[in-house]
């Protein structure tokens, strides 16, 4: 396939040829349409940039996918590894190889707008720069860009109209000056918008793009994906639907301020504006991570019934482990059968990962039917899942006993549960910030000696992406300017341990900030625990735990069983009393 | 006095004059010569503005003050709480105040160069600044500025040249383009060339200025400060001794680009340069935070010699309390004897705190010889206080138990316990800065809806100032970008509870920073507990402690007691015994 691009690349003059895996509004999974560099590397990963020479390929990826690129990369694919001493990152690769005389092309649809102006800035010469597609006419049977049936979300759901939720961007868009705002991510645009639709697998998005005016708001959509019904509502917002493509054309005209998120819309859109951009993040980022009390009653509904699906994935699998023959995949495709039982269930939110013993250890390891590993009963299994449901939106990590495990993984797994448990336990004055608690969490890691090299958590989203900000755990901000937790933020609080070739760990619930007590010292805020499952008691070394830990713990599991015991049956009732005893 | 001024004021045609506390170094303790605003004011706070108008006066202090600035005010003066909802702060009454044809005033050597530029920025007119001294003229009996002799600071004991530390700064100010850099901040220019002095009581600082080029370097010090010694030993350095007021003829002189702090310079000074100024933090800041070896080697002797000291006043305190008279002040008092009978001893590192009861809630309380609280055997007696030795400086703080004592004063002795031993225990990555991990110590009194209102801990200067930058722990960064904790910074970890009209509770270890395991994760630091005074067992609700905060308890008092014992008399060794008995 390489060398047939190259082919095609010296016909056109085009010396660099970049493939990225990104849809047209850089989302962060793409449909099967935007799977080029997949199609082009042989590598399967979830996120990666190929970029083609006349004579080379390389492909970037990050660590987690360090270990499966060099497996998949056919061989004349060189593998860069991102963040590594020794390989230089794809801008500094560019900008110190490109010679004045080349020419740099991609599909600017899929091309991050901030990426190349990034790259221009550190070149000291006009880049030539060439948007031309030489995907198309090398991908035979190319599968066809989704377009789904878009639907209108019901307010009983999300709580708040898009006339409200417009004026609050329009507000911002004054106090910035800007006379137009441009949206390309499909999560900002499904939020306002109270539409969804399945053009994405696990998130319920729609191919679009917005516009939005002060006294105008256009929504650009695909020809089939919408009907009169959805024209009708949006207009009644004061929304006016347009062509897909027809943004292209309408953003060239637009002048004053243009309020842009350039790292989140693609290069050949925002090459077409002619007018001063203020980049920004979204407003709606901060808008929508904030969930309203509709949203949130709805979330915590949500939660019981994944909370119910897990549980009797628990029960089914630690009575049966050793018993029934079981395997990665096939136990993964079970706890998705319970969930499909539970009302109002749409998909997984994302793929799960089902990962037994050492596997577990690569942090986002994919099972696959041909390479599914069985499952025995001893050790752990590690199950990282959620749902997509009318109500809302779950991320729930499991680790599960399947039988006998050694005092050093029962340590282990105390530590990480430790560590979730200090989190979701705080009690903090507002105006802290994701990464002001992050320490809590890792703290138990990092005293002996281990740390997860990851974030401790992500905000998710509302029958939305399930990765979504700007809140977040971590202990540095990407951006540089972390956001105060506020009611209504949800997040996740999974920290783990994972050690390679041994074992995995990790324990995951999600929590909902709201206001705690006001006193004078101020206002202070603390976490409801959205996630309804047990923590394995198997797994826990009760001599390790302090008593707030325990007094955490029992509260969480009584809590558990009054909210869960209702949706089981007497045999998983019965069972989960003993797994929520308390310690 | 106000009546005084505002006469003189009148006559010189000013409409506002401020006094600040300050010296012409802008330093955090004065001299008596430049105590012009407790003079004028009555209020003999550490810290606060005088402002003076033709029919007004305010006063502006911090939260720490209000209770005694309102006491001690005449009558005459308004104060003004900053930080306080209906309280201007003084930058903005200025600026809301002053008209275009009204002039502000002040003496120019004690007002700050970084105050004056931003009110400046703030007004949308020219403002009539004139620098003029009016407190000489009216403060009758005006001490003289103080003038002591300098003397050499032994390598011994600092381990590093002057000429060594003028190569990093100049390399410093080769990266920023600077051909000159000027110095006003006493503790910098203590630090770089070795010399300290008795100019401010507690902090052994000489009154000088520095100025700084590639090829020379002057120190500017009063006449009588010097001697043949000083300046043979600096001549050997490559600085040349100048007269201490020729600095403000020399900066005119000065071209090219300067690096100059501007918060840490007087106007009269900073207004006299004639050349672009880059303002930055002084590079000392950051180079003398970081402790040498031998001044690691120095200080934990230092604290060796504190700690047998503050344990003899424990061990006498908890056995004759109730039996003979003991109040705050005499008692502080039997501290400083205890320790001027160590070796190195200079003078307390600063004015040492003794407030018993209620009085403890005030956490700047300063008893006086009039009103000093006696001690009965029952209460919290709080007692912060340090000592500069030769070998180093060191800071303090222990609560004791003076008898009985109410479950719940126990079970605050023990949270504010639990925050001082989570982050002197913490192991963590290398890159975390003293916000990420503030929220360690501070997480057991928020857990139960109390918070201390001010930050965890600041840096300790080498027999320098007892307070130092940049390293602190506090929940918010001051300056926005905090520096990360590095091996050789020393920092305290004194965590509080403070509760008006009833009690407070602080206790106070110094954490040397130091490297610990390097893995795969990444290099490890953990701190070393650099004091050594018991923590008070009869304080202690053991139920509270988890198993690791035990051992980290039982830890410490185990090395307590072998380094401080062999100091100690056989009685005293008896009861250290008892007083670090595991737990």
């Amino acid at each position: 396939m390489i060398k047939k691009l190259q082919q095609l690349m010296k016909e056109k003059n085009i010396h660099y040829y970049i493939i990225p895996t990104d849809d047209d509004h850089q989302s962060e999974n793409v449909g099967e349409y935007f799977q080029a560099r997949k199609y082009f590397s042989g590598f399967t990963g979830s996120a990666g940039t190929l970029l083609v020479t006349l004579n080379n390929a390389f492909l970037w990826t990050d660590g987690r996918y360090f270990i499966q690129a060099a497996k998949e990369l056919s061989d004349d694919i060189k593998l860069m590894k991102m963040n590594t001493e020794g390989y230089p990152s794809l801008l500094e690769f560019l900008s110190q190889n490109i010679k004045e005389d080349e020419t740099l092309a991609f599909d600017g649809k899929v091309m991050n707008a901030s990426f190349v102006y990034q790259l221009e800035s550190l070149v000291s010469y006009p880049l030539h720069i060439e948007c031309i597609d030489l995907i198309t006419p090398l991908w035979k049977d190319r599968p066809a860009m989704s377009c789904e049936k878009a639907f209108l979300y019901d307010k009983k759901y999300h709580g708040m109209e898009t006339k409200d939720k417009l004026s609050q961007i329009r507000e911002y868009m004054n106090e910035e000056k800007c006379d137009a705002h441009l949206i390309a991510s499909l999560d900002d645009i499904a939020w306002i918008f109270n539409i969804r639709g399945y053009d994405i697998k696990c998130t319920p998005v729609v191919l679009a793009y917005a516009l939005i005016h002060q006294d105008s708001a256009y929504l650009y959509m695909q020809d089939n994906a919408y009907d009169e019904t959805i024209t009708s509502e949006l207009k009644k917002q004061g929304v006016t639907v347009k062509g897909y493509y027809d943004v292209y054309k309408d953003v060239k005209a637009l002048n004053g301020q243009v309020l842009v998120d350039l790292s989140n819309v693609n290069y050949e859109l925002a090459s077409s504006l002619n007018c001063d951009v203020v980049d920004e993040n979204n407003p709606s980022q901060y808008l929508k991570c904030i969930k309203n009390e509709v949203e949130v009653k709805n979330t915590i509904q949500a939660h019981i019934k994944d909370g119910v699906a897990v549980t009797k994935f628990m029960y089914w699998l630690k009575n049966n482990v050793g018993k029934i023959e079981m395997n990665e995949i096939n136990t993964a495709e079970y706890l998705t059968s319970l969930r499909a039982k539970q009302d109002l269930f749409i998909e997984p939110s994302f793929s799960t990962i089902s990962a037994y013993g050492k596997n577990a250890a690569l942090m986002h390891y994919h099972a696959t039917k041909e390479h599914a590993s069985p499952l025995e009963n001893k050790g752990f299994l590690l199950v990282d899942s959620g749902g997509q449901y009318y109500d809302g939106t779950t991320d729930i990590t499991r680790t599960f006993v399947l039988g006998e495990i050694s005092d050093i993984q029962k340590k282990h797994f105390t530590l990480v549960l430790k560590g979730m448990l200090n989190l979701q336990r705080i009690k903090f004055l507002h105006g802290q910030t994701g990464i002001d608690l992050d320490v809590l969490s890792r703290a138990p890691m990092w005293n002996e000696g281990i740390d997860y090299q990851c974030g401790t958590g992500h905000g998710v989203g509302h029958l939305l992406c399930v990765h979504e900000g700007p809140n977040e755990f971590r202990p540095k901000s990407r951006t540089g300017c972390p956001v105060a937790l506020q009611v209504g933020m949800i997040t996740t609080d999974e920290p783990g341990i994972y050690l390679e070739g041994q074992y995995g760990i990790r324990l995951e619930n999600e929590l909902l900030c709201q206001k705690d007590i006001k006193n004078e010292y101020g206002q202070y805020m603390s976490f409801k625990c959205l996630t309804m499952v047990p923590l394995d008691l198997d797994g826990i070394d009760e001599t390790m735990l302090s008593y707030d830990e325990k007094l955490a713990l029992n509260d969480y599991h009584k809590t558990v069983y009054q909210t869960i015991s209702p949706y089981l049956t007497k045999k998983e009732k019965a069972w989960l009393q003993k797994y929520t005893r308390e310690i």
